[in-house]
């Protein structure tokens, strides 16, 4: 079994993998796959670089099977199909007292701050364990994670049935909350600038719009009666992103800020006084988001398989960075890692 | 009786006030006090002038007695006291059909839409109408609209018992979220920079602080064991205020946008994102808020009469707005109307 090394500098190492023990409380998995996310390629581009012990073994959106477990772990036994919550929380500080696990103010983020899924054994916390059920392969199971993110985003955004829905931003998070609000009834359109991810989008059912041909403010409102959007999502991380959001929105219309932005936008606030709109800001996910996202995914109501551009195997993770960094006809890119 | 012509370029004429006899569904009202608002005071700064028929008569905080009944007004009678919710939805937008009659899309508001309540006789529709309990007097009824104002706001933060709660801005709106949540069983802390206002507010029993002087932001974290303000309002519409609103909150804590930015400031998205922040804009008022105004202002809990500053009659209303305009020694103006 090998493991993917990132050495730094834009530079990838093969290695062999050296199985860790699961000590109490954990378990170690034999990955089968796991998928590249973009903070993967944000560390591949030297991101975060201050929270990486190099080598560092990147990679958190899994699935595979338990191959051993520690002691003090009940629930879990060698064989069973599992994909990884990777999130460890401290437990103590008041964020983690105040239920807020997910968002704890100590949080290490496992592929991140330790080691990550890109090798053929994995040891992680049992705590972090979702079960995969039979009719879940272990190629749709990797999704689970950026899925359990979407389910995570559409119930901050509080989605109901019926809701008019705009999703700012076609990349896979975006196209994953999309599809989410469709599976729970609301009416959606995708705002994207990408000619690949518009085509794509519309495959999987999506209205997609680009905002370089529709004006998207002027078409919500004419086909809202003049109200405008239940429920915008800011996934761009763009200032005409962030410029869009707040025009869209009803009086008293939600806002759910995905995106990450390093810098500060100009938001204009005047809006939200204006129609009493609300911004909520969702990061990660929480338990119940990872069992949702499991039970739409094993629902197959997902074009799941639609989403996975290319598999790689581990030796060739380096080609499905660059893959990802071109940004233009790529979506979701799997790793094999059990060869 | 008089009435106070606003006739542009920052000029004020008396003239006789000329008593519109009220049509159906609206009351004629013998005007007691009125406060001046800031709004009032950025009409008279040349602002909103497109919205204005010159002469204009401003003001909208008002108490006084009803002197006459249109046809068609059901359930008062003349002599009644009331203060008047000075809005005028138009009933068929969006907004209204979904029962935000308060930020109507074709919002009309009295006193900027239509004649104000600076004047000895004002006409309006009798579905503004509040009653005035006997032991409310109309100085205080006065201040009743702003006292809603607050009201709204603290509502729409979801200030419960307990909240750790920050004001960003202590004029007469910031000092009056502050005296209500306080009402409501909030911890409050005050952020102010003018010295006259942490003084006031210390006298009304708010704890001011001045950012100049105390990290406002440690300070919270220091009082909250690490967790942050359950509740943050931004009252000052400044630069500084919107970077502190972000700084303060604890995980899932609220932000309220009460203050009016003329342009988009730059707010932190990613802190919404890292600690799943809400922020809520919050305009005008609702029937409840004016009741629980009243109700407020009737039970003699808030200090109401430290906040005004002077009382001046109407052909003294200039003087009331440079006294304003000075920004320094002053809280609350009211104009005696029925002289």
């Amino acid at each position: 079994m090998r493991a993917a090394f990132f050495e730094g500098n834009r530079t990838i190492a093969l290695g062999p993998c050296v199985p860790v023990p699961p000590g109490p409380g954990q378990v170690q998995i034999a990955v089968d796959y796991c998928g590249i996310c973009g903070t993967d390629l944000h560390l591949f581009h030297g991101a975060m670089a201050h929270r990486l012990r190099l080598p560092h073994v990147m990679g958190h959106e899994m699935a595979g099977a338990i191959a051993a477990v520690g002691p003090e772990v009940e629930g879990y036994g060698r064989g069973d199909r599992v994909t990884v919550r990777p999130l460890d929380p401290c437990g103590a500080c008041p964020a983690c007292r105040a239920g807020h696990r997910h968002i704890c103010q100590n949080l290490k983020f496992i592929g991140i701050d330790s080691p990550g899924a890109l090798q053929g054994f994995w040891t992680v916390p049992a705590h972090t364990l979702h079960r995969l059920p039979e009719t879940l392969d272990n190629r749709h199971g990797a999704l689970v994670e950026p899925i359990a993110v979407a389910c995570h985003d559409v119930r901050m955004g509080e989605v109901k049935e019926g809701d008019y829905t705009v999703v700012i931003g076609g990349g896979p998070i975006g196209v994953l909350i999309a599809l989410v609000a469709q599976a729970r009834g609301a009416r959606v359109i995708l705002s994207e600038v990408n000619p690949f991810r518009i085509r794509l989008a519309r495959e999987l059912g999506i209205d997609a719009l680009s905002p370089a041909e529709t004006d998207v403010v002027s078409h919500v409102n004419h086909r809202t009666g003049g109200a405008g959007a239940d429920v915008v999502f800011e996934v761009s991380g763009s200032a005409p992103g962030v410029e869009m959001m707040t025009k869209l929105p009803r009086t008293r219309g939600r806002i759910v800020a995905v995106a990450i932005f390093a810098d500060p936008p100009k938001v204009d606030l005047f809006r939200f006084f204006w129609r009493e709109l609300k911004l909520v800001g969702a990061r990660v996910y929480e338990p119940e988001d990872f069992e949702a996202a499991i039970a739409l995914a094993a629902s197959h109501s997902l074009p799941l398989e639609r989403l996975i551009t290319t598999v790689v195997p581990l030796d060739r993770l380096e080609d499905g960075l660059h893959q990802m960094e071109g940004g233009g006809e790529v979506m979701k890119v799997l790793v094999s890692c059990s060869e």
